[in-house]
């Protein structure tokens, strides 16, 4: 549903929304005819609120696409994520929590090995250590260009955000990674004629760094992906009437919500208690609370099936915090599936639990991906939750006469 | 979702997809509170099959809307029914065997009565026998006429397919059968300037065709309806990366195939073990599969509900073949259902099971619109099972970053 009808009936309430967000949620049995992580999880907190909530099953993209952070995130906030797209380098910047601008292009920088014709021989240099890429990006950040600013952000190991700021730069360039080695590296081309600034500046500043790290093999040579702006969502307070807040210990999720307008909050702390205790020192100033879990899609990602199982128990050891707050509605779902068994993310539809005083239970008292699949959200896109849960908090008024 | 869409995330892959399409499969019980053809069949194979998949139903064009042959198998093989049209002439041209070109007009052909004001007294001919029908095309295939050539190609009883080549035919024009009796048949008119000289010469074509047809009652005149080109449709190679085999016994359904850009493979014999034997012969050189049964679809039409059970028997008998070969992906579905109750093709939506290893099974050892109304695929657009299908034979890539 398009997010302008919803912002049309948007009505003011005092009621609060959480939304409790388990990264790669959804899973598969590691055996057929087992049980899933969520299903083999102990969670008698979560098992107890999907006997008062509507359970459903969430399509992030669409049937059989499995999404990445970016799309996964934005449908589940209700966007549609066809309509917005994150590029990796806004993701990537927006992951170490730099502030991107509306006119900056940022990219994801790679340090990589090339011999003395200029070919690549290692993409990642070797997974040089991050206190060496910060020693490098310091020297990278020396080069100065009129007229444009240049960021270099250290992730880790080979990795860096890398980000452009001044006027007349597009996005519509070419990537000079060759995804191969004993090729040279590719120089950036301009797709659009408002992008050709952004090309012969990126093409400059390469031909620099080139040249400052001639001596500093195995990372003698940085190549540049993903080129993008970040997309200008409409925010949570002018769609839904929401002050939004964001509680996430990784960069790239605090940046995501940050597009949507929320409002990112200072956890004290690395631990997922420490979010649920700035969940309850930022209870009373806003709407609505995007909570974000991460240890179920690392878990996911590293094929660790019990791990994730611990991860899914640790969130429902904490949930009593949650629902002594009472909140009017709350949401326990996942961006999109990350079943062990795969080791990646996944296409496969994400267990969802929607409560609220007014919400049709269907009295399924457990919460798992087989109870979802007889819940009475059905299987639905993953952008549609949003307005039910607005509905939910009486926070959408009657469409028509 | 747009094939578009899939095609852009499409990566290769070594595994292999079954598609087993029950034509009309889904049904419904004789009695209120009975059970379905595919509920009654004794179907132990597929039972246990469907314990290890997803479950659904699907809808192959629209809620309520009973679909022809064409838009049940364009939708299944995963193509926007609304999107692409096989027009009635095309699909009986394709019916039989016919090699329709690009540039081809085909048309329904009815011989029909006409009294000597020229009025039809019947649209059918008193239904001659096949043998006159062929007789009498042998006659109109001396019709000749500068710069265009005609093809006739009997069908059945008063039925034929007609086929225009030449340039510069366009496809929109009307039809000469006026759908009733006592009234002249209609002439062809264009509808759009780039069909004039379709019109005409389908007109001159007519009338020298009542001439030499003019004391061959009661197939004394000819009708044609159903105008129109093939639809030029994306191929299953280049949207899907598969290399695609078709495996039917009528003309229709490999017609249709070679539309998506299957290879028709041989079959020796006519039974349904013979499109068995087919696919074991080919398994090695394609990665799709598509296996047409028809019996199924004529039971229901005629009203033979028990004939309909006993041929989704016969289907179950083979499973046992197809699953030694290993397929990584099994669909078992129906392009449409169509109920013995209604002797004719209906809107209920599809019985359909999803088999791969890592598809999330719901654990309903059944096959069986009940049990696919419970099932993990939920209720979905027919169009949507192959990205489905292609995700589990991991043949699509992540989208977004």
């Amino acid at each position: 549903m398009n997010y302008k009808f919803v912002q049309n009936l948007s009505v003011p309430a005092q009621t609060k929304i959480a939304m409790i967000i388990m990264d790669g949620l959804g899973g598969l049995p590691l055996e057929p005819g087992g049980k899933t992580e969520l299903e083999t999880a102990h969670t008698p907190h979560l098992d107890e609120l999907a006997a008062q909530s509507a359970l459903g099953l969430t399509i992030p993209v669409g049937p059989g696409i499995t999404p990445g952070s970016g799309p996964g995130h934005l449908s589940i906030f209700g966007y549609d994520p066809f309509q917005y797209e994150i590029g990796r380098g806004a993701l990537e910047a927006l992951g170490v929590d730099f502030d991107l601008g509306p006119n900056d292009i940022a990219a994801r920088g790679n340090f990589c090995s090339v011999d003395e014709a200029g070919l690549v021989t290692d993409r990642r240099a070797g997974r040089i250590p991050t206190e060496t890429n910060k020693e490098l990006a310091k020297l990278l950040r020396t080069i100065r260009m009129e007229g444009v600013e240049f960021f270099i952000e250290t992730i880790k190991e080979h990795r860096f955000a890398f980000v452009m700021r001044g006027s007349g730069l597009g996005e519509a360039v070419t990537e000079t990674d060759p995804q191969k080695t004993g090729v040279p590296a590719l120089p950036v081309n301009a797709l659009q004629p408002d992008s050709q600034k952004t090309a012969r500046i990126a093409n400059q500043f390469i031909e620099r760094a080139r040249k400052l790290l001639v001596d500093k093999r195995p990372a003698n040579m940085i190549m540049l992906r993903g080129f993008a702006k970040y997309p200008v969502l409409p925010t949570y307070q002018e769609i839904f009437g929401l002050r939004a807040a964001a509680i996430a210990l990784n960069g790239m999720y605090r940046g995501v919500a940050k597009l949507a307008g929320m409002q990112v909050v200072k956890v004290d702390g690395d631990t997922l208690a420490d979010e649920f205790t700035a969940l309850e020192l930022n209870w009373k100033d806003f709407d609505f609370f995007y909570l974000h879990v991460k240890k179920t899609d690392t878990a996911g990602e590293d094929g660790d099936f019990f791990g994730k199982v611990r991860a899914i128990e640790e969130v429902d050891a904490l949930m009593p915090r949650l629902l002594a707050l009472k909140p009017d509605v709350i949401i326990v779902s996942g961006d999109h599936s990350s079943p062990a068994l795969l080791r990646s993310h996944s296409w496969h539809p994400v267990p969802t639990l929607l409560y609220s005083r007014y919400v049709r239970a269907d009295h399924i008292a457990e919460f798992g991906e087989g109870a979802c699949t007889r819940g009475g959200l059905g299987i639905l896109p993953a952008k549609d939750l949003m307005p039910i849960a607005l509905a939910n908090a009486q926070r959408i008024t009657k469409y028509g006469a």
